[in-house]
């Protein structure tokens, strides 16, 4: 699909960031003095990730992904034929960044019960993120699904995460004893020439293996296979999502503050943090985004709650992300952020238009609460339950912005993407710490490997031991 | 069913507060002087809910659910009954706590996949919870429910929500243009002798009516038919939630802090809001627990985040509440947990036994980050990484407890409501704030209705229409 200058200019997500202003808040606002001061801390920032563009060893391989995929597109979509004529089930193994990215484009660009539709509505095999090892999921997932016709996608960058490793084992067990060649049932997204999962393919395969590229963490790998594999076994256009991303990195070439929405996003959420809004909340007015909130989550979270600076000093930065669904969580959120303490930024994304309008019809029933609403529509109500949101908080003083977004299409979800990635890798550059890695998370991977009677963690785990829970403290 | 006494002792839910303490914590722990120091404040909170117990006046009408439902029940089985008989799809048009019980019920007891089983092997309708008005959810359902099999329930106290009574306009409509009675396609909850569901029902009726005890806010509603009946339609027993929440009412007979659960809930967590943590984060290691974390967002959020104390001071207080699913979310909330800000205070939902272990096979494949697993199941991996995370945490000197699960079963999860809802009033009391109503919401409700041209908001409407959004400000 070729896409016209026109659709490009009728795709573009905006920032407004009005009721971040003192204009709108008064003194908790952002003055124009105030983001002045920020220009030349912006200006590195832009010049840092400009230099560095693409390098692998400093973990911006994400950078390029829009850019040098055209041979692995080719072979997912060589697979993606495949696995659609021959499956009616697909299941991705993987946690964290190896399962949010799919989960976020199958929620955000197919039909919100995919898996009900009839076979000829849905055009694509049923859907599964399988990110937990609660054995009631898996045993769950075994009672609806036919091996037969499943194809399991197992998405491990080093292959050695103990619980994508552990559904591998249990699915390779069964395909096996139903006498399954894996060759038809597996396909693998893993690092190139090491990990475990090249190792377990070459043991076992032949199985196809499609691969991650380098220098791409995780929690930045939803526009590689590790998003896009999924995607395009739903039917989507990768390539349209590619073009998003690359449209939005076009967007991000100014150097001036006032003209990059990603860099502006950056400095705004770090002025907040500076002012001690410890919570960032990601509220989307739609359906279709509700996982990317929990795609935002893991982004924000783990690549800024961080230990310890550049140069390791003790720092002890991040703000929480939390997740809201407008309308739903008007009716269980706002009282809080409206009334309750000044420590929270809300980014709303507000769908411009919907696909759908859901008209209220002149069903007259003579009762004005109900009555007033004939004539309107659902995507009224939701717009405008959005706006009198925003128009709320602002009216209490609270910091909020929102990111507008024309259409919910493969491109604008492609924009989306990497407008967060953005953000989030300017603000890491602006605390001043490692975005790409999550030395935090070694302490508990490892007291799991001891509990589990793993070698080399013996002393480990007689220390677990020791810190027993006391029976004074129960109750 | 009759429940034993040892079922009881078996299924008590236990609090276990080591990791609260400064034995595990040094300086960021609590001691045990301070909890001393809070004694007195505990058993004045104690006796205020003891000598107010169900007064509708004070909206404690919740404290008496477990006991004063006895017709009601009778009506909602047989309601149930005819409801699973006749119906193959059953909806909830509700929002925010005219829905989040109904959703915790159905993830915490059915099927993980229960919507793709086999009639035979689901025993109940497909079950959907509409609680949002994104025109692409209502579209979806439409396309998969046939409407001549479908029940809705539409639950509003006032029947004044104008998402829900969008909903019920929409769903009218399209059951009278089908020549389908009400009276078999839709049920109502509602409060008595007031409010507009009521006189739809008299108007379009017969329409079914559950009406919702006295004195009992919507969040404090699962317990309530808003809960009951789904789960009767679910073939669920509710007299066992009841019965479970009955038995949390007696564990909360002790005025004695360190021996009643829901009274030291209470007391760590206001401690932790003095010592500036203003997020509570709530991480069920159980996939049937998800949506308990936002039923408790929901219960902790608007009951305690207010801007003015009972007399009327200003005062901003509440702790925003985070879910969290473990262990999804290790991987992608807990560097930030382990290493950022001292923030936050983590309680975890431990269940001691699941339903199912799901041994992880022999499968040797000489690759050691495999077979370490080998012999294993996915029941010892998440209760491992459940230890392991509270022992990461506890390293890094982060407050965090455990609500000890015995099993997961309705008596167990009407135990967890009430005692919740215990904390939750409690806290309010420690914070001297209206646990109950929720005033902050009602600036957005008026600016959507002005937005949608309702009588008597002009004025409004035209403030609205001069806030608009600054060019300058927008990227």
């Amino acid at each position: 699909m070729k896409i016209t200058q026109n659709a490009r200019r009728a795709w573009k997500i905006t920032l407004d960031y009005t009721n971040m202003t003192d204009l709108a808040l008064g003194d908790e606002g952002i003055s124009l003095k105030e983001l002045h001061k920020r220009k030349k801390q912006a200006q590195a920032a832009h010049a840092y990730l400009k230099e560095n563009r693409g390098k692998a060893e400093l973990s911006l391989g994400w950078t390029e992904l829009p850019y040098c995929q055209a041979e692995s597109v080719k072979e997912m979509l060589r697979l993606a034929r495949d696995v659609r004529k021959r499956c009616d089930f697909f299941v991705v193994l993987g946690i964290g960044g190896s399962a949010l990215g799919a989960s976020t484009i199958f929620n955000a660009l197919c039909h919100l019960h995919h898996n009900e539709l009839k076979k000829a509505e849905r055009k694509a095999p049923k859907f599964y993120v399988e990110d937990n090892v609660d054995p009631a999921r898996m045993r769950a997932l075994f009672e609806i699904i036919d091996l037969e016709k499943t194809c399991f996608f197992v998405v491990s960058k080093s292959g050695s995460t103990s619980e994508t490793m552990a559904q591998l084992l249990i699915v390779s067990s069964a395909l096996q004893k139903a006498g399954l060649p894996f060759k038809e049932h597996l396909i693998f997204a893993t690092d190139k020439g090491k990990g475990n999962l090249e190792r377990f393919a070459k043991k076992f395969g032949p199985i196809d293996c499609l691969y991650l590229p380098e220098g791409v963490g995780g929690r930045f790998s939803v526009l590689s296979p590790a998003g896009l594999f999924p995607a395009a076994v739903l039917g989507i256009d990768v390539k349209l999502l590619l073009a998003g991303a690359a449209f939005m990195e076009k967007l991000n070439k100014p150097a001036d503050l006032q003209k990059n929405p990603a860099l502006m996003g950056a400095v705004l959420q770090k002025i907040c943090m500076e002012r001690g809004k410890n919570i960032s909340v990601l509220m989307p007015y739609s359906d279709h985004l509700k996982c990317f909130a929990d795609w935002y989550a893991q982004l924000w979270a783990e690549s800024l709650g961080k230990g310890k600076t550049l140069d390791g000093t003790p720092c002890q930065v991040g703000q929480t992300p939390v997740k809201s669904l407008g309308v739903t969580d008007q009716h269980s959120q706002l009282q809080l952020y409206a009334e309750g303490p000044f420590d929270k930024v809300v980014c709303f994304l507000s769908p411009q238009a919907y696909e759908d309008s859901a008209p209220v019809p002149d069903f007259s029933t003579g009762i004005p609460d109900l009555d007033f609403l004939c004539g309107h529509s659902l995507e009224e109500l939701i717009s405008a339950e959005n706006r009198a949101t925003a128009y709320a908080l602002t009216k209490a003083k609270r910091l909020n912005y929102t990111v507008k977004i024309p259409t919910l299409n493969p491109f604008v979800l492609g924009e989306l993407f990497y407008f967060f990635e953005l953000v989030t890798a300017y603000t890491g550059y602006f605390l001043n710490v490692n975005a790409y890695d999550q030395p935090g998370v070694e302490a508990g991977k490892q007291a799991a490997f001891a509990l589990l009677g793993k070698k080399g963690f013996e002393p480990l785990k007689e220390e677990l031991d020791r810190s027993k829970s006391d029976p004074r403290f129960r109750i």
